[in-house]
């Protein structure tokens, strides 16, 4: 007998309603391959169509809506979150496999809340409108909010990056735009918890309540539809390089800005005479970062290099059985660990060779051997563009070098990354490699690590969660930060012998 | 009995150069149409490929370089400029036809000098790089060089947006990035004699000779190609949508950023009250602007708009006697004029009615009788798309709408504009219908004016030159004013942990 479930309502227009669905889909859990008994709808396009109109008059009250409100707004949402975060917590818990705690209750949540406080200060103090009058032309600038944003957010942060709590979304709000998310559908109730939240916080606050709106899946060709949609000021997507890159092919030809985050391999350098002093404890910190969460960060450790050598052997072999003996946790769904395992396969067909790893665990949850692979510099030179295949999840590939001229090729391959980090020395004796090296790494990653692991992303205003392409879109922009986040969501107006009235305030002359 | 020339070379890795050329191009003088007696090549994919790799190493060398000397380059440029002022403005004028004073040698290249003495200031200030130091995290942030950036100019500014010499050569190059421009090559000798006055400044001031490189003709497909190299950090470009859209398509696949100037009709609206006390005035500033430099600005008005109505038939009168009696100028080129047609048979397929002009002039040089065209409200909604099409040079189209509702639904039907302009009462009559007016306009335009025609652009840290699609690629960017402007040609670069003595000088602790 199967008990009837109500589909899930999407968040349209002020209202939870029905979806005009053309399928549903139903949540499990990931550690236990079951069903959570929850329904949702994957919506048609006359969803996303009801859900532009109402964002584009939501973007013409927010124009003129005190920041003051918008603050208040993500502090209450903020607040609610905290007050439902047992519950939400449990969603998440259940939808992911990822740890209760401290992952999602002690590290996750408190960043999320933490980033819509931020946005919040940062909306109030208004920096990111960045004023500039020119009293002797009469002209004056100042950037203003871009319009409705949609919000694509991963799997593998389901508060951090939610489409309807995470960066994007606070960066959005916070420069006076309306979001629609597009909620991940591996934890598609977690979403909607969370949307509740926000409903909450937008009646408290009187916002208007289209501010925000979420969906919870759309077919390829309607995500495209949607990026590329004249209502759309922007959009900000979070996941597979695979299907950002179908989003920015829509987005690129209707001209609407898109911000990508997609896929990143965060080589992780280290240096010869640093390796002879720290070969077990370095092997033992990569081994640790690469598999924290099961590998799904988007800055996790997937490639580390070093040159050929006695020390580097004796890494290996630490990393080898460092890697052997870490427990596999449940990944976020079966496709990711097939996804893995497919990327694992076809690392090997293109010239790595397998030291540990590379099966599915059977039994419960969805599973996977933490994983590593070798690959001589020559040979990675060979086959540089399927040797950073993405493998998303708990593995990460070694390439050893012959000597340093090898490295150099390496780099010299590399695509763009989020980060790059190099262990050295704390000797100074590989300064002059590090020298060497550093130039052409700096120039292929976002953010430049020494003697640290790259996985933690802090919200910093001078983080820079961004790189250039495929790592993102555009290497000007963070997707992580504020106040320089916000800026991705803005668009630049110039006013021009315009009457000292009609000025926005924030041009006026003062006094 | 044909005299031979000698092909001009090419600018390529500090030589000048023979083009391995595919074919040959031979300016002539619009205003008489007669060859000007040289030849320039249009360069194969080699050229290209050599100037990619000699521009890679000079981004290299010029990371290094201290902004100082970057500074020193482009005022000594500057002067070299001036130096050489008399020949240059008299190459102009025979290659464009427009007037050799005041146009270019006492407003454009002024301006020009002026702009490359800006980005100097700018350079040696460093505030693009806006540096920002988290000591509690130890993360720092800085912009920095994006890498070798491919530069198109535009045909109807022979200095001032030169790739070698114009707005977006000196952004990139404040910000330490070596340029490759290609000239345009209705201007080809000009091209060349502005690019020997910069290799001598880059001889006295010691910068790497690849800084600068010049070719004057590419087909489509190299041009797509080059701005999609993996060498190439980004790319400017102005001039028509048609081009544009091409080379956009090429860099947006290939991940690399391209900032485009393209089209734009900078619609100037006419309120009521004012029309009543103003219509003669009005007509003849209008008619001024768009005729100035035969309407060949980018933001010359090609679109007025106003409600039908007495004093608005007064306005008409007098805009189509002040348009017919405008001695009419000689265009860039023939194809100018031809396209200048084009259009305008397009439009009145389109729905407008032909008021005045609509000719080409007989006789010497590339002539076109200055045209206005008029359109109902209404037949400009039926047919939005089709009505906006560019017309390039001496046109202008007014839309007359019925009443205040109509207008708003023409603005509604408004696609993406650098400039939009609202001319009112002074005493405030209009000032309700400026307001619900506004909020539309001020969306669709990168700046908005009041009261004066939008042809000038200032060259200003508040000037906006950009604006939504299809006008630019991107609404948060602007192709003038300093040091905004630079923003384009830099990328984001954060240092997690990174040992203090390795850090960029801007970006270390002081003291």
């Amino acid at each position: 007998m199967h008990t009837a479930v109500a589909t899930a309502k999407v968040w349209i227009a002020s209202e939870w309603q029905d979806s005009d669905a053309e399928g549903v889909f139903e949540p499990e859990n990931p550690a236990t391959g079951e069903k959570l008994g929850r329904e949702f709808p994957v919506s048609r396009w006359s969803d996303c169509d009801r859900a532009l109109t109402a964002a584009l008059e939501a973007a013409r009250e927010l124009e003129t809506t005190p920041a003051e409100k918008i603050a208040a707004f993500l502090e209450a949402y903020a607040t609610e979150l905290e007050a439902d975060a047992d519950a939400i917590v449990q969603a998440a818990h259940e939808e992911t496999a990822l740890p209760a705690s401290p992952r999602l209750k002690d590290v996750e949540l408190p960043r999320t809340t933490d980033q819509l406080r931020q946005a919040a200060a940062a909306a109030r103090q208004g920096t990111w409108r960045r004023p500039i009058i020119d009293h002797g032309k009469n002209l004056r600038s100042c950037y203003a909010p871009i319009g409705p944003v949609v919000v694509f957010g991963p799997n593998n942060f389901p508060f951090a990056f939610n489409g309807v709590s995470g960066g994007d979304f606070a960066a959005a709000i916070a420069a006076g735009n309306p979001v629609i998310a597009k909620a991940h559908p591996l934890h598609a109730y977690t979403s909607q918890r969370m949307a509740e939240a926000a409903a909450r916080a937008l009646r408290s606050t009187g916002l208007p309540p289209a501010t925000v709106q979420m969906i919870y899946k759309l077919n390829h060709e309607n995500g495209a539809r949607l990026v590329s949609d004249p209502r759309v000021g922007a959009a900000g997507f979070t996941g597979s390089k695979g299907a950002g890159l179908k989003l920015k092919e829509a987005a690129d030809a209707a001209g609407k800005p898109i911000y990508l985050e997609m896929s990143s391999l965060n080589p992780v350098i280290f240096l010869p005479e640093g390796m002879k002093e720290n070969a077990q404890q370095w092997a033992r910190e990569l081994a640790d970062s690469c598999t924290l969460g099961s590998g799904q960060f988007c800055t996790r450790p997937n490639l580390a290099m070093a040159i050929a050598g006695a020390a580097t052997e004796t890494f290996m072999q630490e990393l080898t059985s460092a890697i052997a003996s870490r427990e596999p946790h449940a990944l976020l769904s079966s496709s990711t660990r097939d996804q893995l395992d497919e990327s694992i396969q076809a690392l090997q067909h293109a010239g790595a060779t397998l030291l540990t790893g590379g099966t599915k665990v059977p039994g419960k949850g969805y599973r996977y051997a933490s994983t590593l692979l070798q690959v001589s510099g020559r040979d990675f030179i060979a086959a540089a563009h399927e040797l950073q295949r993405e493998a998303f999840g708990n593995e990460v590939m070694a390439i050893i070098a012959a000597d340093e001229e090898e490295l150099l090729r390496v780099l010299d391959h590399l695509e763009g990354q989020l980060t790059g980090t190099v262990y050295s020395s704390l000797s100074g004796a590989d300064d002059t490699m590090y020298n060497r090296l550093e130039p052409v790494l700096r120039r292929k990653v976002g953010r430049l690590l020494n003697d640290k692991m790259p996985t933690g992303v802090a919200v910093s205003p001078a983080m820079n969660h961004g790189g250039p392409y495929p790592a993102t879109g555009h290497p000007g922009f963070t997707a992580v930060g504020i106040p320089t986040s916000i800026a991705r969501f803005t668009a630049l107006q110039s006013y021009d012998n315009v009457r000292p009235e009609r000025l926005p305030a924030i041009l006026r002359d003062q006094g």
